[in-house]
C-alpha cells in the first residue's frame, strides 16, 4: 500500500463565526494525507515549507504516520500562507491574502523511496507543476487531482494536458460549471470526461458529492452536522479518504468506487467539526466506521414497499 | 384511500432558457392532484378559478381523475395567475407578476363529500386560509403544508397557528432557515419541528432533500437529469407523490415516509423534463417506478467493503 499526496503545507488564518486560528496547520497534501493515514499506514508526502515551519508541526505530521522523506525545507524561505473569512451560513468565504511563498518556486522531484507510489493525489496546484509530477509517477495505477477556478481561467490549456492523463478528477460544482462551460451538472461531467479523466466527483460542500463514472452515477449527501466551526481542508480530506480507501482495496471497481465515496465523505463530515485538522488528529477508525454506519441509515431506501397504484 | 389537496389553480406564464408558456395550466393544488393521481384514484381538490378558467383545462383535471367537488368557480372572476422568468441555472426566478383576481376572497368551505379526507395537503396559501381549512378536516390522519417566505415575514403569527396543528411541513430550505432564524438545517428542523410538525421536510431543488423526524434524518439526492426545461410545480408535485404514497399506504411508519420521500422525489424528476404539467400528464406508473429504481441505483451504498485500516 503505498499513496502519495502532491500539494501544499500552510499555515492557515481561517475566520468562522465559531472562531478563529492563526497559523494554523495547513495545505492540501497536509489534509490528504491525514485522511488517508487511516487506510494506508505511511502516506507519502510531497510539499515544500520554510525554515519558519515548526517543528510542532514536523511532529504532528511525523507521529500521524505521514511519511516526510518528499517535504522539502527551504530553510531561508517562509512557508506558504492563506488566510479566509468564512460567512456567516459557512458557504462562501472571503479570502484575505495568500502568500505564496516558498510555493511560488516549488519543483517537485521524486524521491527514489517514492518511486513504487500506486495511488496519488494531486492536489490543488499550479497545473504546470501537477504535470511535472505525472511526468514522474508514470507506473501509478491511479491519478486523481483537484483543481480551482484560477487555473481554470489562468492555465486551461495546461489543465487539460493534466485532465488527458489522470484517472480521476474532484471539482466543486462552481468549478465543474466553470471548466465545462455547461450549468447542468450530468452534461458538465460528460464534457470534463471527455477532457480525460474517467471519474469526476462534483463536490458539493453541505449538500454532498455526485460521482460520474462511465457506467453510472453516484450521489452521497453530506452528513447533516449540527455543529460545523470549520469547513477549511474538507475537500482535500475527502481525496485523502477517497484515494486511502481505494489504496487499501487495491482495486477500482463501482463498488470500490462508491464506498470510497463513502470513506471519503465520512472523514471530511468529521474535518469540518473543528478547526483546521485538529477533529482528524483524535480521530479513530471506529469513528468513520460509525459515521459509515450513520450514512447508511441516511440514505438506504427501505427494501420493502406497499403495492402503490390503484 | 382519500386525499385533499388545498391551494391553487392558477394561469402560469413560465419563461426558462429553454422555451415560454403563457396561460398553461398551473396552481399548488393542481400539481399536487397530478401528482396524487398515481396512489389514489379520485385527489379531492379544493381552490377557485374564474369565468376564464377554459373547459379544456377541467377536462384536462377531470380526465385525470381529479375529483372537481371543491373547484369553485367565481363566473365575473378571474383565475389567479403568475409569471416566472428563470435564470440561466434555473436556480434562481424572477416573479413577473402575480395576479391575485378570485384568489384575493378564496375561502374554501369543505364539501360534504371531502369530509372523511384523510391525508391532507395544504399548498402555499395565505395561513389565515390554511386555518379556517384546518378547521374543517379534523378527523384528517395526516395533514401536510406548504409556506413562502412572504409570509414567513407578514404573518408569522398566524403561521406559527397552523405549524401548531399540522403533521409536517415541506418547505425550502432557504424557507426553513428564515422560519427558524437559524442557518444549519439541521438545528433549523429541530427549531421548527419545535413549533408542531413533527416531519420536516427540506426541499433543496438541485440538491435534493432531507426528511427530519424525531427517530431520524433521510436524505434523497435530485435525480441527476440532463434535460430540466422547466422548475414550475416540482415542489408540489413532490407533495403530491409524497402524501399520496402515504394515502395508499395507509400507514405512516419510518419506512412508509421513506419510501413517500423518494416517491415524491421520483414524480418531482419527471414534473421538470417538460414544461408546467406537460410530462405528469402523460407519465405512466411504470415510468415512476423505473425512477425509483434509478434512484437505488444511484444511492445505495454496496453492502460488502474490504476491511479499510492496516
Amino acid at each position: 500500500m503505498s499513496i502519495l499526496a502532491v500539494g501544499t503545507v500552510a499555515f492557515d488564518r481561517i475566520e468562522t463565526p465559531f472562531g478563529k486560528r492563526d497559523r494554523a496547520l495547513g495545505g492540501s497534501a497536509m489534509y490528504i494525507t491525514m485522511a488517508a493515514r487511516f487506510f494506508t499506514p505511511h502516506p507519502r508526502i510531497m510539499a515544500v515549507v520554510g525554515g519558519d515551519f515548526p517543528d510542532a508541526y514536523m511532529e504532528v505530521l511525523a507521529s500521524s504516520g505521514v511519511d516526510l522523506t518528499g517535504l522539502e525545507i527551504i530553510g531561508k524561505g517562509k512557508t506558504f500562507a492563506w488566510g479566509g473569512r468564512y460567512h456567516y451560513d459557512l458557504n462562501n468565504r472571503d479570502t484575505l491574502y495568500t502568500d505564496l511563498n516558498v510555493l511560488s518556486t516549488f519543483s517537485p522531484v521524486l524521491p527514489a523511496a517514492y518511486a513504487n507510489s500506486r495511488v496519488v493525489c494531486l492536489g490543488n496546484l499550479d497545473p504546470s507543476v501537477q504535470l511535472q509530477v505525472l511526468d514522474q509517477v508514470q507506473t501509478a495505477d491511479f491519478v486523481m487531482c483537484d483543481t480551482m477556478n484560477y487555473w481554470i481561467e489562468s492555465s486551461l490549456d495546461t489543465l487539460q494536458e493534466v485532465l488527458a492523463r489522470v484517472d480521476c478528477l474532484a471539482v466543486n460544482d462552481s468549478e465543474a460549471r466553470e471548466l465545462s462551460g455547461e450549468p447542468n451538472l450530468v452534461r458538465a461531467a460528460r464534457i470534463i470526461r471527455e477532457m480525460g479523466p474517467d471519474i469526476v466527483i462534483v463536490k458539493k460542500g453541505e449538500h454532498g458529492a455526485l460521482m460520474f463514472t462511465e457506467k453510472d452515477i453516484f450521489a452521497v449527501p453530506a452528513y447533516p452536522l449540527e455543529e460545523i466551526q470549520d469547513p477549511t481542508g474538507a475537500g482535500d480530506a475527502f481525496m485523502g479518504g477517497f484515494a486511502g480507501y481505494l489504496d487499501a482495496a487495491n482495486s477500482f471497481g463501482s463498488d470500490d468506487l462508491k464506498h470510497a465515496l463513502v470513506f471519503g465523505s465520512a472523514i471530511a463530515s468529521y474535518c469540518v467539526e473543528s478547526f483546521g485538522p485538529e477533529r482528524l488528529l483524535d480521530l479513530s477508525m471506529s469513528d468513520i466506521e460509525n459515521r459509515i454506519g450513520a450514512f447508511r441509515d441516511l440514505t438506504t431506501i427501505p427494501a420493502s414497499q406497499v403495492q402503490a397504484g390503484y
